[in-house]
């Protein structure tokens, strides 16, 4: 048995609690699968007083965050502080500066700094490891950065969010509307206060980029992800969708092509053949298309204690074993500038939804938008007027490039048929 | 970009052929991500002057495999000759010995060897890595010596050999008879000639013993895998389990308690909410429940030759990186030896589907043995007499031990009313 890694904590919310509590429970188990025990020796986070169910004695206690890059003897630092700025950063900065291992599940702080951050890694041959920052206790970074290796991706695609995935499995089961569904998982606790990093895709773009700079060997880069959410997503859409032998599933999807990266979060209608549309709650679920491998897909839980702690551990036990390199795989040097793809030359199915007056004429402009748009109709549902007063018309269309569909809306657009924006979803192929 | 890993490959069939082709076709990314480049440099195999699609040329060939062990400058082998013992295993001792790094995708050479090859390679501080070994190109075994390290792990099962799958899920499609399906896979080459290793288990059976060992920590025990096929499910079967709202599919299920290690394949019913309900064809899928991160599932392709290369490269590509450690994760030394625990105990709900005579008093017969064995029966059905007068009689019993199911089909045998054995699967639970 080598000598303990000795690790500093910071942060002691959720997932940092989780962090103490497995180290406790699993400790023997993991001394034994690490050759070495893991120790957590110093922490720090807001609040001293408050009761988390564990001993804080143990622990070197340090108000400053920034102190835990200064402590003789760590190894590693946990960074769980959270924010894609601030104290987090100044830590992981500190940290790696300083010569130490730096684990993080700050996903915010990677998808602005990571490039940076794995630079600084590599100066200082230490690990730079983020396996608990997408879709919480899943290994989908070790299944990218080694699993998948051999594979040159097409496309990574998935799951990311499982707060917008509770959401939307909790009304598919019970039929009721987005802001009822939100309301109660608030209430619940499986929603925060101000949902709207979740609802709104940028939680799941901050995932999504971090998987494509490790799947396609590029820089990240948050910004040209093009971050859509559910606040749109109708109780009706879920039941067209179901007619037409669909899920509707919020994805973040990230696809390299001659044209560029092109990486999206949108809610997409999934086939029933394909796992994505059988993952309900809040698991997270990734799907990387390798060619040679084929489609892999990884699915678990993407948030809580427990997962997230998992994936923390699995990163020091990792860093322990000394099995642990590039924080990319490759030089932060090596990764390439992607050319941002936008989504007009994208092929797809697709949804669409529009709320009209029930009147005469209304089904003859909105296909006579489509047509002067060349967009062509797969099939055309009407449902009954809905206590307002407006009728549901769902599309489906045929596979065209997304700038048809673009057009046809925007012809539409200010029509006096239409009651509120149009919903358009592409459908996963 | 540091020196090549020089590699010798041992076998040029479907996934040697994968491997070569794999690794020319992504021979810069992969250099990219190793940080030097993966070369075959010699190999190996029975015979020369097979079209194999690539040019050998380029190789030494060596016709004696155990002469890749003497090769100066080689850093890797790679056994794909197959069979657990004979020729592979003489070279992957050899490797070993010679202090070069093992790959192999030989999962009957590991059930039977696998500990004595651990503490060969840990002795030379070599590789051993055996990816490929399980599920074909899903990372499974990183994903539980890796991904899932922090965790205790409660249970490990899945669907382990996709040709079970593939007859399975065609059987569902169609409603076509096992013996009539199986003969399609095999004209169509998707079953061997000679099929049983693959439908009565056992390869099922090697593949769980050595996922086993990673999750608990014990030696390989191939030996005391309980090991059933698929030959005795009937198409009514399948519609059967439709109808109670479930999918039959070949399970390697292998579970650590006080007791001891349970290991055995069989075919459950899987309810239609288990993500391993909608894996078709012949796709892997392996969950593993985690003390702390639950369940997680890897799925992907089981078998062929991209696949399977995707994995032995992913191998070569950690052993580059310098990225591997222990085969088990910890010295062979330490793994423990697990009690053997049989199914006797078990609790579970079961089906049970007896082929009985039309005539009056069998299920009064069958619903005694029920009785008398303390089998609690929770739904009964009979359906219409087949074409040789038989009647199906499905049961589907509470949660008891399987030891009160074995006894009532004890007192079953031999009665005049049965037409052939019954057949009884766990539903998974």
């Amino acid at each position: 048995m080598g000598e303990p890694l000795r690790v500093a904590l910071a942060g002691l919310g959720t997932v940092g609690g989780g962090v103490v509590r497995l180290l406790g429970t699993n400790r023997e188990l993991i001394a034994r699968r690490a050759g070495r025990p893991i120790e957590v020796v110093a922490v720090s986070a807001r609040d001293r007083t408050k009761d988390r169910g564990f001993d804080l004695d143990r622990f070197a206690w340090h108000d400053d965050t920034a102190a835990l890059t200064r402590i003789d003897g760590v190894d590693a630092v946990v960074e769980l502080v959270g924010g894609a700025d601030g104290p987090a950063l100044t830590l992981a900065r500190g940290t790696l500066a300083a010569g130490r291992h730096l684990v993080t599940a700050n996903k915010a702080m990677l998808a602005h700094h990571g490039l940076e951050l794995a630079a600084s890694a590599e100066r200082a041959g230490r690990a730079l490891k983020f396996e608990a920052a997408v879709a919480g206790g899943v290994p989908v970074i070790k299944g990218l950065r080694e699993g998948a290796a051999a594979n040159a991706i097409l496309r990574v695609y998935g799951i990311l969010n499982g707060t917008c995935n509770f959401i939307l499995s909790a009304m598919e089961a019970t039929g009721r509307d987005f802001a009822d569904v939100l309301a109660e998982a608030q209430a619940r606790g499986f929603a925060e206060s101000d949902p709207s990093f979740d609802i709104d895709g940028i939680d799941a773009a901050h995932k999504l980029s971090i998987l494509a700079s490790i799947a396609f060997g590029t820089r990240p880069a948050f910004g040209s992800v093009e971050a859509h959410g559910i606040r749109q997503v109708l109780a009706a859409d879920i039941a067209e969708a179901a007619a037409l032998g669909h899920r509707i599933r919020l994805l973040g999807v990230a696809e390299e092509s001659a044209q560029g990266l092109f990486q999206r979060v949108h809610p997409h209608l999934v086939p029933l053949d394909h796992p994505l549309a059988h993952v309900a709650g809040s698991t997270n679920a990734v799907v990387a298309e390798g060619n040679f491998v084929g489609r892999l897909l990884f699915q678990g839980a993407g948030a809580g204690d427990g997962p997230t702690a998992s994936a923390v551990v699995a990163d020091l036990i990792d860093i322990a074993r000394g099995e642990w390199g590039l924080p990319y795989a490759m030089p932060a040097a090596a990764l390439t500038e992607a050319r941002p793809v936008d989504s007009g030359a994208r092929r797809a199915r697709a949804y669409l939804r529009f709320a009209v007056a029930d009147r005469v004429g209304v089904l003859a402009e909105i296909a006579a938008a489509m047509r002067d748009a060349g967009v062509s109709i797969a099939s055309l549902t009407q449902r009954e007027a809905a206590a307002d007063g407006t009728v549901l018309v769902a599309i489906v269309t045929h596979e065209g490039p997304e700038r048809s569909v673009a057009a046809a809306l925007e012809r539409l657009r200010g029509s006096q048929s239409l009651a509120g924006q149009p919903l358009w979803m592409p459908i996963l192929a």
